[in-house]
């Protein structure tokens, strides 16, 4: 199995690309998705404060790969060739996914001004309201290892001019390139 | 002063587009060099293992910016409307050129086996001799924090793919945009 994962900071376009790749007709897991859920399942809005909470819990309790474990439970019996991964934040995580198939890392980058824009945009739940909890976000990822994922990444993705469909035509070519080689 | 700061992991192509922007006419400093040039005045090789113990001895001493503290003291009186810093490893030493411009911060970008096979290529006096002391280099720039400067960047290059010509055109391209914009 070919596992594309996608890491980047938050705002700065893996949904996006990871939706292209659905599109494309490729499985998507949403690694937020599992904190999301298990905010709720706690009884809690999953807001920004609350998801931060439970997935730095998780962490602790489970180690540095414990959003990636509960993600793979849910995989064991998937027939894919190829699965998306949507929301990589730390080369730990990396090395789970390592476990069960050929793992091609994408960064997708874009400038902070950038981010902070495309979160205000998007608006989910989750966003930040203000430029405050807009860093100390950036800082939360950052200190759980999503730079170290953004820097070994196999390839990375300039989403700082792209139009989402300009981004989602770049990352289902390269996606594509890699199955072929693959193949 | 505009201050174009390039970061990347080890073998990304940082010099190949700081060299780029040196051609174009702008003034270019190499944070490496601080370092070489303090391994060789205390009589030590500037090979791989003497300029890693030397960097991780200056931080230790005069904190996470200290290279850039270093560089900027050579800089004081400096006229140049642009310059380019070349090897920027972390939030920390772009904090420290903040105080005297405007950074723009620049990432190169490529994949792990794309770098191993650039670094031999160049065989510089601190390359790394085999995958194991490549991929100690790896973790020892990761551990002061250029990840982070690379997922905290302005812009994204991937030298993926490009050739030195390519990857030269598109970062003068990139920061004569930003000169126009600075007016």
């Amino acid at each position: 199995m070919l596992i594309v994962a996608i890491t980047g900071m938050p705002g700065a376009g893996k949904s996006t690309a990871a939706k292209a790749l659905e599109t494309r007709g490729f499985k998507r897991i949403v690694m937020g998705d599992v904190i999301r859920e298990e905010t709720r399942r706690r009884g809690l809005e999953p807001d920004e404060k609350n998801t931060a909470e439970v997935m730095l819990e998780l962490r602790e309790m489970y180690g540095p790969g414990a959003v990636a474990e509960v993600c793979l439970r849910s995989l064991k019996t998937t027939k894919e060739e190829v699965l998306v991964v949507d929301g990589i934040r730390s080369p730990a995580e990396v090395e789970v996914f390592a476990r069960v198939g050929k793992v091609k890392l994408i960064a997708v980058h874009a400038s902070r001004e950038r981010r902070f824009k495309l979160l205000h945009e998007r608006g989910r739940s989750d966003a930040p309201v203000n430029r405050g909890s807009f860093d100390e976000r950036d800082k939360r990822e950052l200190s759980i290892g999503v730079g170290n994922a953004v820097a070994l990444a196999d390839e990375s993705l300039s989403n700082e001019h792209a139009t989402p469909e300009e981004l989602g035509r770049r990352v289902v070519e390269l996606v594509e390139s890699w199955v072929a080689a693959a193949g």
